[in-house]
């Protein structure tokens, strides 16, 4: 949509304001109209259609008109999008974590083994 | 820090670029210096050094310097809260399709009690 900028940057570029956020919780209790949403914020109508204009080019929110009113929806599907970025991110860091775990316990493991208290008990004898 | 962003707004803002979602990935492998995380991109020094300004400014990263090598590694701690409020949102959103679900499902059984198919089966007959 003129420019190169991609789709999931649009997303975390629109979550990146708290007005914008509001509004999505806002929208998250049920579709709301322009004026509902800008209620709570002392904001000019140009600053509130701009913040939506960002919000609906990201595709967070949907906008139809009914008679004059025109309603905004919420749309969950690029929050999956930006939840799956992160928690893939998150997931690949405590992945290395445990992996480091694991090769700590048998690094400990062998040196047990190595210098057995109390005569190797699992090592099978060589004498019948 | 120099202005009114809040901690979720510079953790968003941080995510909203290719160059430093891909800076993350290759930091979830593991920590690396400036001139690793700068190869893959035909990007001058200036500009990967901005992006690692606000990187480290979200608190996506940490900056450490050993002798004359400067290490960056990840702090999962800000995709944390990210991922919450991603995950809240979605979830409110669900809410409300499962309420509306249970909703439909009550009108249907109601519907179907009101108007039987094949002499209501289950309603006790009014003669012993």
């Amino acid at each position: 949509m003129g420019g190169a900028v991609d789709d999931l940057s649009l997303v975390f570029q629109a979550l990146a304001d708290p007005t914008r956020r509001a509004m999505l919780s806002r929208l998250a209790a049920g579709p709301a109209t322009v004026g509902e949403l800008a209620e709570p914020f002392a904001m000019s109508r140009p600053a509130i259609s701009q913040h939506l204009k960002v919000l609906e080019r990201a595709g967070l929110i949907e906008r139809t008109a009914h008679a004059q009113w025109r309603t905004c929806t919420l749309r969950t599907e690029p929050l999956d999008e930006a939840s799956e970025w992160v928690d893939r991110h998150r997931g690949e860091w405590n992945e290395r974590f445990d992996l480091l775990d694991e090769h700590l316990r048998r690094v400990k493991r062998s040196a047990e083994r190595a210098a057995p208290q109390g005569g190797a008990p699992g090592r099978p004898k060589e004498t019948p």
